[in-house]
């Protein structure tokens, strides 16, 4: 795809996800799976020595194999093959300093959700993205699923009717266990003022605006540890107000023993509801006005919608997976970034995976779910 | 079961439950389901006429097939060969003077949820029965299920440990279109304060607390009308805090456009969790603290617990139903009637259906939902 | 019903299923549920003393609690109350007997499955039974659940088109263990040739052809012991050929360790196909043509097919299960027994319980399993 | 992982998977996933014009992207920096001369399945195989998922006992229409000796034998058309005998209406039973001894076996899917050039992913059915 409108493969090059990191070998399959991409540079680690190793031992040429994210900002905006995007999957509190100095440098940029480790920085991120004509993606991954992307088609075409339920479920065990893991995430603040509701509660959240088209308005939370003792809270359970008058629910958690994953929808309009699942992507449950279920499939093909199609790779019955939903807003973004290096003008077209403002709105709902908690009382949600 | 204690089947007069009735159909099954009751006598309707035609179709004999409930409470009264216990099966509003005119002339009761339109009037229903020590079923039929029982039985054996989350939802889509069903529950207040909270919350609450045998210490709500345009309420969200710290969420509608019937609960503990949906009532998942799912399925056999095994009457692999659930309140209430028929002291034996006090409780739920969703702010429940 | 064509319930005498026999229990249940009979005489078992005492303890008077079946049909034939229906449910080779002796005497019958302990006995009783003019149904009680009947009435109204494919599975683990329960089904051949094929492979048989209308005209077989050593056979698979062009297969096995039930069908016809387990037996699925999958649910009201209508109580969502099933059987078969006291001509009419002719082809199937798998070649079935 | 031994990515060529090809990009996506190959050359149509386009198309060097793959071999050959692997996409009845070429010339190979298009070519393929000590990898991609390697290390630690019965069904409906679609599957014999047999009969019969480490030794099959009037078969059944005495059934069809996928497996053993569904691969379902079913999900860490384990790549709760499935083929096989190229002896340890050996037994099978069909028979199955 990417070599019919510039020859080539995008050049990415990646801050953290060095050794052992999870989500580090999640953007570089995303990144590899379709084959737009080529790593060609990387600062895996916040140790210099580590970082040169770890990126030779991923097959990079030693001397784009960087010690630092600084260092490798530097040294790739002078190279006339200079890397196109930067992909970003360091600990929250890192982000603003890497992406406004990457966009100072013209790079286009993959950053993990939640996009900063506060709403201010958010905000100025997304000022510089407005300003530099950046491209920018956050990697809210689980938009990418196509049966995601149907339920949102069918919101958008009017099938459900009225949107007047949205309930949003984030029921994981990750941190059930009285001690917690170690790591950037427990440690102070360095995720931001709720480990919950930055680290999953911001998924929940975005899946919710992205399959309605609608933005929470007001919401009243309750946050804190299910599991008592802890310095970290582990739990939000929200009541919410759409712009339409929708009403709502949020829970999420980390620490529910025994959960795997937990991420699901359910929404209901006036001509019907829709019910997904994560742990079972490629199935979308479509409750019809007629008392029927209706079980709806990922496959290739016109019976499913366009944002289905365009995120699916194979037919029926073959099952995709996280992988490919991941690999969806990277391979999405390649052609994005592609048509503006063949000097293409994008910016009227609409992009299915997140962007900045996503990013943005994210923030905004942490920071009023916390307000609210602290409260005891209803606030608005203010982007 | 009845024949062995006393010689004969339980005698029961019914009022409520005339011709189309489904409420009505229903408790007769389960009366006569397990074959511990002969209906003997009823008041089927408020019109007399149509009220003793009902009775004589159904095979009672024409003078126990009365035209009224007050007739019928009186005349039985007064017979050697009285009935034993009245069934309730009335709107909401007429529950109250029934069961107090009915514990007056020393009838037990089995009486439909909600207990009354009001938790004054459940109140003193409560206070007539400690009086008048008659015996007390309220129909939440859905802990009437084994595999609810054997829930409640393996956190009250610490199976799950320390109790940590209970989520309730009830979504079904009864009322989901604009024009609502005429009938008593939409007319003016004859349901009580809340259309959805008397109707299907108190099931959803009443499910909480069997299961985990905790109770709502405060109540943040939501409550009003998902689909707009409409007098009466058809959607509550609220978050909850139980007395042992535990934090729980609760969504109930009866508004979600194609759903079926949507009772569901999911709880977690330190050890697990466990969930179970009333549309497929036979099993339960029980999440491990290793991570693996077990499916625990009613049956014979002493593989699930005793709350379990007493609920059940058929082997692994045959489904029982909605029917059953409600049969198990009926025959169990049937035992325990016996048994005071006996002159047996039972009062100190725990049953496992519902009683006046579960009624009351119900009733707390509502006013502190109504008080809190008014006030927009956290509320205590008291009972 | 019955009370509105005869003015009272129809009456019931019971041969077989005295104390701790589950299926006397069932039949009992399947009885009361609908309120249409009245058990009025019993020989529940082959001891004369212990079959009088179980009779009173159910509550039956004590001059028709009877201390065996000889003795009941005998004493009610000349009764001027004589129970009107026989219900037999004892061991495979006594059927024939009694219900011979019950035909000679103008009884009608509820026969357990299979009708007889072999071909020649059930082509008699089917015989007798149009010479006498009786009402027979043989109690293949899965064809009772509603979802069943839609499936059949979908295939008969052409949805599917032309059936192609029909596959059968019943997997059990009743007999997995190797030291097999003991009892008439396990004592020399009081069953019939074949353990496996008597008890259970007429049920999958007999589902089969109740959905699709149509019937196995060859069969290939192979039959015996999936578990070593025992005298018993436990297991059969077959392919088969249907009259109309049709393929299918079918496996049956009480010997499958950890199985709860297992019994399913599976059929495709040119327009799509339709699934469904008795496990979960108020969903039916339903491949479509276009590739989305439907789920049909037992339900209340018009969108269901007419055969699913007349076998449900309740609404949406409220499961009905086995004995529901079962129950179905008994209350069709009360309305054909009361139209025919009331002196009604229902000969014309097609009833949906199982009558004497399935009972006799499904000992047809097992006569050409066995005949097929000792030669090892494909083998007609002729009824 | 290639990098750690050999410095590099192995070199992989292809051939066949051409513009438009399904298997061609599931090939190129499974090679790419995990990073361990550099795809260097290519042949991917069978007009030399196109296929250099194609390649070219593909970002292959133009003077690796052949015109035929004759001519890559030969060129390859020659090369310093030829390529390791040649991966075969090709119609069936060119796997063998394009195999034996490239054996002749020191490829090893990764071919598709079947391995040939008919017995005699697979036999002499595999004794190819041996003389050049070639590593050899047929893409029987099923049982690549982790939970279907999970079942094959349970049953082989002796967790189910003996194994008893073993069922397989592969239920398609991709030739369900009357109208079959073009290409070489359904011209002449280009595929072999059955079209359903080759195409997809070999999968669930490669499974059944993965899982539970036994052969087939006896088979009895149906073969034909479960749709009329076509030229080629769409539908077989067959009973099977297994050398330890156990005994299976198998039915695989591409002509069931409305179906997606449907391959699964479904075996018990003396200790229980597990059963598995391609179309949620990530889950396994354990029958247990005590008649708990438990959920087995594909997770990271070492709750699950060693052979899921490696199969692995994030955490639980985190889908894989088809593609994962196939890659974990390609990245093992990687593995084991890799180990080879760097002169390492690895002829002792044993492969997951399957071998010659498998595509020699799949032909066998075919063989065996098709035998057994026409005889109306039971037929030995001879490797």
């Amino acid at each position: 795809m990417t070599i019919d409108i510039i020859g080539r493969r995008i050049r990415l090059g990646l801050v953290g996800g060095g050794p052992g990191s999870i989500i580090g070998e999640t953007h570089r399959i995303a990144a590899r799976l379709d084959g737009q991409y080529e790593v060609v540079a990387c600062a895996l680690t916040s140790d210099a020595v580590r970082s040169r190793e770890a990126g030779i031992a991923l097959g990079i040429v030693a001397e784009r194999a960087y010690g630092s994210w600084q260092e490798m900002l530097q040294a790739e905006a002078q190279r006339p093959d200079r890397m196109d995007v930067v992909a970003v999957m360091t600990p929250n509190d890192s982000h603003y300093d890497i992406c406004m100095q990457a966009l100072d440098r013209g790079f286009h940029i993959i950053c993990d959700k939640p996009l900063a480790h506060g709403l201010a920085a958010a905000r100025d991120i997304a000022r510089k993205v407005a300003e530099t004509h950046a491209e920018f993606c956050v990697t809210y991954c689980y938009t990418g699923y196509p049966m995601v992307r149907q339920a949102r088609d069918m919101v958008a075409a009017g099938e459900l009717g009225e949107i007047r339920q949205v309930h949003l479920q984030y029921i994981q065990g990750y941190f059930a266990h009285h001690d917690l893991p170690s790591g950037w995430r427990t440690e102070g603040k360095r995720g931001g003022e709720s480990l919950v509701l930055m680290d999953i509660g911001t998924h929940a959240f975005h899946l919710g605006g992205f399959v309605t088209g609608l933005d929470v308005t007001q919401i009243c939370a309750d946050l804190g540890s299910a599991i008592p003792g802890r310095q970290v809270d582990d739990y939000v359970g929200a009541l919410t107000h759409y712009g339409n008058g929708a009403r709502g629910s949020l829970y999420v958690t980390n620490a529910a023993a025994g959960s795997e994953h937990g991420l699901s929808f359910r929404i209901h309009g006036d001509a019907g509801g829709l019910e997904w699942h994560q742990e079972e992507p490629n199935r979308l449950i479509h409750r019809r006005k007629d008392g029927f279920e209706q079980i709806i499939t990922r496959r290739l093909g016109p019976a499913t919608s366009q944002g289905a199609q365009q995120s699916t790779r194979i037919a029926i019955g073959h099952p995709e997976g996280y992988f490919e939903a991941f690999a969806n807003l990277y391979t999405e973004f390649a052609k994005r970034v592609a048509n503006r290096l063949a000097g293409r003008d994008v910016s009227g077209e609409a992009t299915l995976y997140p962007g900045v403002i996503d990013g943005v709105k994210g923030l905004a709902f942490v920071a009023a779910a916390v307000q609210s908690a602290n409260a005891g009382r209803w606030t608005d949600v203010a982007i």
